[in-house]
């Protein structure tokens, strides 16, 4: 029996959760695998564990972990960045292994962290979407696919709270709220509601999918936090529900790549996958329109994607296939990522306007104007005051930049108020029967 | 650059879209893995293929692809059992390894064809739900888990009829000949209809997740040719969806297996699978509910998961994990199927009965004395005729074989009509939020 021994660095969630696998399947993977996970060493901050380290000792320092010469695998779950990386970085130049489920440390340095030196002993299943494996699909079962399309509810604080305020009719802010009271969001939510945790995430997907650099910055990134309950039922009455998703599309060799709130249709299983859950949509032009769902957090399904990652380390060779060549493909990628200006999709527009004689017309003709038409319309009163009423419109598919044009030049009529909401549309063309 | 030189066995859709993918990705797929594939030789009954072969040589001998020494895998894509059986064992023999998306001859063979001397030399992760990956997923990516439950729509014959008869009110017949019309159907549709198929793949997906033996004969199974449009209506109006699945159960040592229609919950996402899609669910101990969709069969998505298990040939450790101690792990498998008289789920009675005063009372007494309770109950005209109504009863979980003598206690009474539809309740439990 082959035995990997591990030194995880960090006491939180989801070591704890490793823990708790390793204590209770640890019999079962190695039956499985033929491999034994033993914990030779812990390190945290922590003054004293309070949690069973299964034998292993314990040290205040991470670096302990990759001195030790009886540490094979180094499990990364501290979270942050500046000293992941570090450690990280030490113990791959020590000869190391290294899992995380960091994907801030992933999606901020990747292009240090994976090069020839180093491949095939990096491996962050975890990092994205939790318990689902997306990152084995893309980078094994689906190996045979180029990838036209990858939509992602890789959030599931953002999730969550988008269903409660569907489901309970809550604010945004009263589902933040219980989202927080529930340990779905964290004390200072901005990391996930403005979408930065979701772009990390994509950043990943699209390196891995692309054989690009892991680009984080050149990413569009926008956060839920100015949708409204009312938006919700809008879009509900016009057959959608509205989702904070991840989107890669590729179009010849032209990369989008996007973090926003979208309108999904409610026919897409993508739109049903509800609360804290986490899906990816991945459209490969073999394998066609694949959809992948499961819990996007927590302590045991983080956990049980690094026991994967574990796992292929005992078993793979010492060059797995998609890491083999990721450094290389990464500098022969010929895929461009094209600015957000270009990209032209459907858009959900809601104006709260005066009710006056003639204001639909005015509002209409701009539109018209820029070439833009109206595949739906919804009038009703605001509940904001008698005299306002909102419009609701769903365009086209329109450029970036035409739209926003547009919706300036609708926002400069004396009658319409500022802010008007602006959410793109997503329809993942799917095969009708 | 490695290359890996195939033999294929059959050009049928499957291997044509074999051949398309190679043709078109061969070139990405190596990038990616650093390993070519090869088509060396091809062998069909065909008397002159009219497709691209690659450059391979042609055979009309299967026999000739194990023979041939240039050849180092063999790719099984002839359907039928016993040819594919007796190719795929003088392959093996010969030392060479084998893919196959062959689920009758694995479900059927396997425990045969996977022995101490074959190990990690045949897979067929083409076998089970076309191109999703659920093999890899229950052998790799989820080997941390104890498997609680597996749900899957594993017939895309079934799905395509059941949605049909949905979506566009089609009586069964008709539903049956518009699949055949869109080739989701055979001209004999039996193995699919009458559930065969699907049992054949939960039999590869009890022994791989379970560690069993291949027990096809131990499956209980069921098609869906008594479904009605009447129940799918029923079933819609008590917040359910009529899918045909393949279910594993896992109750402390006890399995359960078996493959029939079941009402499930319409907020599961399993409910929202619609047409020819497969998908299937998976609890794990540790991932919690997954779901995994795709396409379940046609020629380019099967090919996908064919050019999965070439990769992994070409790539993997000689005894990959999973099927690393699959032969051990059977040995020992302390697992026992239970029969059908013991599972214990809800079930949904449609009675047709005389329109008669106190009929009602006389149902619900018999089945008070089988101590089963009754959670919902609808009557209405049965559309027969005037003097008939149709009760619908949806009952507490209760045994099959306490369900079935109750059942058969309310066929006696006078007034009720032979052949009272029961069709069991799978609720996949969800977490809350």
């Amino acid at each position: 029996m082959k035995e990997l021994r591990l030194g995880i660095a960090g006491l939180g969630v989801v070591a704890q959760g490793l823990l708790s696998i390793i204590q209770n399947n640890g019999q079962l993977i190695a039956q499985r695998t033929g491999t034994w996970l033993k914990v030779v060493r812990v390190a945290s901050r922590t003054e004293k564990p309070e949690v069973d380290l299964l034998g292993a000792s314990f040290s205040k320092s991470v670096d302990e972990l990759w001195k030790d010469p009886d540490v094979d695998v180094i499990v990364e779950l501290m979270g942050g960045v500046d000293t992941a990386r570090d450690l990280i970085v030490n113990s791959l130049n020590k000869g190391k292994k290294v899992a995380t489920a960091n994907k801030a440390v992933i999606a901020l340095h990747g292009d240090e962290l994976i090069n020839d030196e180093t491949t095939g002993r990096l491996k962050f299943e975890a990092s994205v979407a939790g318990a689902i494996p997306i990152i084995q699909m893309l980078q094994k079962a689906l190996v045979a696919n180029q990838f036209a399309q990858i939509v992602g509810i890789i959030n599931g604080t953002c999730n969550y709270i988008l269903t409660a305020m569907q489901e309970k009719s809550l604010s945004f802010d009263s589902a933040l709220q219980k989202a927080q009271e529930l340990g779905f969001a964290e004390a200072d939510p901005s990391f996930d509601i403005d979408g930065i945790d979701a772009a990390h995430k994509l950043t990943i997907l699209l390196s891995l999918a692309f054989g690009r650099p892991f680009d984080f910055e050149k990413i569009y990134v926008e956060g839920i936090t100015s949708i409204s309950e009312e938006d919700i039922r809008y879009a509900e009455e016009l057959g959608y529900q509205i989702k904070h998703v991840g989107i890669i599309k590729n179009e010849g060799q032209l990369l989008e790549a996007r973090v926003h709130p979208a309108l999904i249709p409610k026919e897409q299983l993508l739109a049903s996958v509800l609360n804290e859950q986490n899906a990816v949509h991945v459209k490969g032009d073999s394998s066609g329109d694949m959809l992948f769902s499961g819990p996007g957090a927590g302590s045991l399904p983080t956990a049980s994607a690094v026991v994967s990652d574990l796992v292929a380390f005992a078993t793979d060779d010492e060059k797995p296939i998609g890491e083999t060549n990721i450094v290389e493909s990464i500098n022969e990628s010929s895929y461009e990522l094209v600015s957000m200006d270009r990209v032209c999709v459907p858009h959900y527009l809601r104006i709260l306007t005066e009710d006056k004689p003639g204001i639909m017309a005015k509002i209409t003709s701009i539109l018209s104007e820029f070439d833009i038409s109206i595949e739906a319309v919804i009038q009703k009163g605001s509940g904001i005051s008698l005299s306002h009423v909102s419009v609701v419109i769903l365009s086209n598919a329109v450029r970036e930049s035409v739209m926003r044009e547009a919706v300036a030049n609708i926002e400069n009529l004396s009658e319409v108020s500022q802010g008007i909401v602006d959410i793109r549309i997503e329809n993942m063309s799917q095969k009708e029967s």
